[in-house]
């Protein structure tokens, strides 16, 4: 049969631990090309609303070593609503019930057939998590105990969980504009992380001290000035408008979590499709800042291809930019593999997916 | 809710006509940029058959002028025996009950919802004849009466199925080399069409005097012959292996159904992935043949913006080597209207495959 699991089910049965184990075997396979990913591949047209488009993308990745593939499909209504603190990407819950429309399907690599089709909410920022994690542990100290946070939402909860999985942290300092916002995220991550988790009340305030730095906003302005940074740091971003360039130019090594070049994005923008400023402005930023292409990738650290930290006072950054395809995968055969064992998941009939015809 | 169908009830639900309709408004919205087309995306892995690789590909597309966005999806164990004929691309039953893995999700661009799940076997025929049947609907002859069918296989009954919805054909002559399998496709089209449709002795035998000449086979060899070539005749190709490039040079006009530039397909191969040698095959006898990013597309002709068949002596060629998104966007439009109108499929909670969290 096939599952079909829920955001709730899946949440149950990812620990962040097993995702940064998972994501490292198939960052192996696919550094040793034993496992393959495509690039993000998006269309956006217009809508019937002057104010939004319509985004449907895939993503997919192979990776035989875990015996999944998998297809990551968003299907969105998009807007770029402008605040004080510039224009941001914002995805409207337009399907029934005031849903989101977001898919992984995991199919197996052995017999092709569909295992599991889930929700990608919760494994989104898992496997966001994880990609940081697992650079964590290749690139901060390995004294590291004080973490700094910037940002509060969604994706900042995947950052506390894995840098605590990585490393013996005592004690994170999160920022993020909004008091309510980053109180409401402190007292929450302490009670779930078993460790001290405190509101800062400025992002420098946070920042002081700290041995890893967490960026974790979707700030159109960067948001961590090169000055702050201090000996031995280590620093990871999701976001690359959020990184000042200078930043970059103050760090000893540099990796990406990948090269362009490793899984050329497609984007395809119809005519009325120019509300899609951000991505614009995300490439003009990145031009700006520096040629990801000429860096070293996670994968040639884990490898041990590319050298990561020489010394407890570089300075190192992790640009966690570009997702790819097989950190589905890694998750997808984590989940599937759990669900299995722990019998969840709605279980329905694998010939509704499949077909006598060849095509 | 979310509509699961079969292929048996796909196939109830879509004429031939209808399709190519559909086919037709999707590409003049795609020429006209309202459309948008990713192209093949596919992922080939080794497997622990030595014989076998896994595949996974997708193809995308959005035409919101039919309401729908369309993600086709290919899950399979290919494998490539040689035969007489030369090295064939095959793929391996291996889902549960001797299954093919093909999919098709269909979404909203009003909402992002998914409306309707189904497999891509009947669709992926139809949406070839239709686009083979919109050519000829704009090349071949207006008095065309007598069609040449080289191929007896799945596709060439969509083939078939094609020209009688745009001409007046009143004959057919098939031909492939198993005498058996012509003579039963001859038997069962001449029932489906309630037209002749006679087997021939030869393919030089099928294709003398015929009007449009369809060649739908999967040879590695040409099948073809220039000096073969009528004044007046329109041909189409489904693969360009079949096709001789002194056809393509003897032909007055050349029409592709896409330029590789339009869609670039993204082709990933992982080490031990080199028994993927017919799309190498495919590449070579491209290169040699003809540049088809210098011909105009089935889309030119649609629009009026390139000239088709000028005069009735004129040969013309339409090569329907690549498939788009917008082929399964187009026929799930319809397929969905369909199902709806006539109470068919299955209904599954469209929560399913929503979430509530953003992602």
């Amino acid at each position: 049969m096939t599952l079909l699991l829920s955001n709730d089910e899946v949440d149950g049965l990812l620990q962040m631990p097993d995702c940064i184990d998972a994501m490292e075997q198939a960052l192996r396979a696919f550094g040793d090309r034993r496992a393959g990913n495509a690039g993000r591949c998006e269309i956006l047209t217009a809508t019937d609303r002057p104010d939004a488009l319509y985004s449907l993308m895939s993503m997919n990745g192979v990776v035989p070593d875990l015996g999944v593939a998998a297809v990551r499909i968003n299907s969105d209504i998009l807007t770029w609503p402008a605040s004080e603190r510039g224009i941001k990407r914002v995805k409207v819950p337009s399907a029934p019930n005031g849903r989101y429309v977001g898919l992984v399907l995991l199919f197996s690599t052995a017999t092709g057939e569909p295992l599991a089709i889930y929700p990608d909410g919760v494994v989104q920022r898992m496997r966001t998590g994880a990609t940081s994690g697992l650079a964590a542990k290749y690139l901060a100290r390995t004294n590291a105990s004080v973490a700094a946070l910037l940002g509060t939402g969604w994706q900042a909860g995947s950052q506390a969980m894995a840098i605590c999985a990585v490393r013996g942290i005592e004690r994170i300092h999160c920022f993020s504009p909004r008091q309510d916002g980053r109180q409401a995220f402190a007292a929450e991550m302490s009670a779930k992380l078993g460790i001290e988790v405190s509101a800062a009340a400025t992002a420098r305030e946070a920042v002081r001290g700290a041995d890893v730095v967490l960026c974790a906003t979707n700030s159109m302005q960067p948001i961590l000035p090169a000055d702050w940074l201090e000996p031995g740091m280590h620093v990871s971003s999701l976001k690359r408008l959020e990184l000042d360039p200078s930043v970059v130019a103050a760090a000893d090594r540099v990796i990406t979590h990948s090269r362009n070049a490793d899984a050329p994005a497609q984007i395809i923008r119809t005519d009325g499709a120019d509300l899609a400023r951000d991505s614009d402005l995300e490439k003009a930023a990145l031009a700006r800042a520096i040629d990801e292409d000429a860096l070293p990738t996670l994968a040639d650290i884990v490898l041990g291809r590319a050298a990561g930290r020489a010394h407890d006072r570089d300075i190192t950054l992790f640009l966690n930019h570009t997702g790819l395809g097989y950190q589905f995968a890694a998750t997808g055969a984590l989940i599937y593999r759990r669900a299995m064992e722990r019998g969840v998941g709605r279980k329905l009939d694998t010939d509704w997916f499949t077909s006598a015809l060849p095509s």
